[in-house]
């Protein structure tokens, strides 16, 4: 890992920008910490130049609980070299969503699970590296979407105790299996109104996790409008991660 | 309204039993309280002795972050005078859940709208006394079940701005007409494993709130288990009373 860039915000909180190999990332740290900070990856769609506001958003948040945060870019996404397959999945499943016929599991699993196989690796290499650091400590919390990359990372990282996965993206049949394995406490965001969501799908996989400790929260706002109270969930992680 | 008794809890909280008429009910008030307290009425599901544990512990949650809290015994219930009718409905709705039997409408009816028609006003009437006393100012909301009393207050009294509602008891049609004319904030909890509970109906009572500001939150833990964390709803209300 490289840090490429470093400024303090407004709020002391100190972010800097680093590459791990190939890959950009963002890490903020709080302004004040006095020990290690536990740390929260935050997930998000891909294109962290488009992400930043609602990202720095979530880790002002954050630090202001005493979590440090850190992203990076997704697979193909932003300034990274796209993939002809992933192009050619996306174009299908936008024709399907214009005509209005239903997403074929195969255009699902064509455009996520490559996604998942090559993002996860990636995420836990940053996490060995976020890790390192002598100010992040631990436990780990993962935030956000791609909710399929969420529900691996919960399988597969051991080093992560807690997630708040936000609902709406397409779930591949095989990531809803390995839902059941999940077992750290979950947090699921649902915006009820979002209608380029399947709702029931999302209630489908709630019930799903194998976890006891889960918890949805629904709201209204739309696809985007996720209200700024439940978007940090810092109650959340303060009990999981603290 | 008469006060009948008066303790100081271990965190400073006062306590007073009143009456007004015949109804008991309960008072608590925040021990170190400057200004006038929001108010936020504890609905049960009927039985203040039964129900004293749980309704003193919301009750101290709530003081710990400025609220007064109240509560009355609910028609038929408690010290209360019985109905035949009542009882007769409630016998009703144990053979046909004991026979596994879907639940007429019919009975929900009967078992529900004297309760609410009944409850609603003498609700209405403690909110009038309540207000009345110079430690207690607005606004107010209502936490707990019956949702269907909830339902009927958020329609019918102005001066209930949020309403935090249990999912869970039996809905009559009527009422989830009524659901669409609720504008007020309303968070609503639902216990995901409730057996005894029609999970589909609160879904699609959540849905049918006319409401824009509305939160679901579904937890694990059966019918009782209602998690800490959740079972106060302080920043919900911080949000909406304060």
């Amino acid at each position: 890992m490289r840090f490429t860039s470093e400024q303090r915000l407004d709020d002391g909180v100190l972010e800097r920008g680093f590459t791990l190999g190939e890959i950009p990332g963002i890490l903020w740290t709080p302004g004040s910490a006095s020990a290690p900070a536990p740390l929260i990856l935050l997930g998000h769609p891909g294109g962290l130049h488009k992400m930043y506001p609602r990202l720095v958003a979530r880790a002002q948040h954050s630090a202001a609980e005493g979590f440090a945060a850190a992203t990076i870019e997704l697979p193909w996404s932003g300034d990274r070299p796209r993939s002809a397959a992933a192009q050619e999945a996306r174009a299908d499943l936008r024709r399907a969503l214009e005509a209005g016929e239903p997403v074929d599991d195969e255009i699902v699993d064509r455009l996520v699970l490559p996604l998942v196989e090559k993002a996860v690796p990636e995420w836990r290499a940053a996490l060995d590296a976020l890790l390192s650091l002598p100010e992040i400590g631990g436990p780990v919390g993962y935030a956000g979407g791609v909710i399929a990359i969420g529900i691996r990372l919960a399988v597969v990282e051991p080093r992560i105790s807690a997630a708040l996965l936000f609902a709406g993206s397409f779930v591949p049949r095989i990531l809803f299996e390995e839902a059941r394995q999940v077992t750290i406490p979950l947090q699921v965001l649902l915006q009820w109104d979002d209608e380029g969501n399947d709702r029931q799908m999302a209630l489908d996989l709630f019930d799903t996790f194998g976890t006891k400790e889960k918890t949805l929260h629904a709201n209204m706002g739309g696809h985007t409008g996720v209200p700024q109270f439940e978007g940090d969930g810092n109650r959340f992680f303060a009990r999981h991660l603290k």
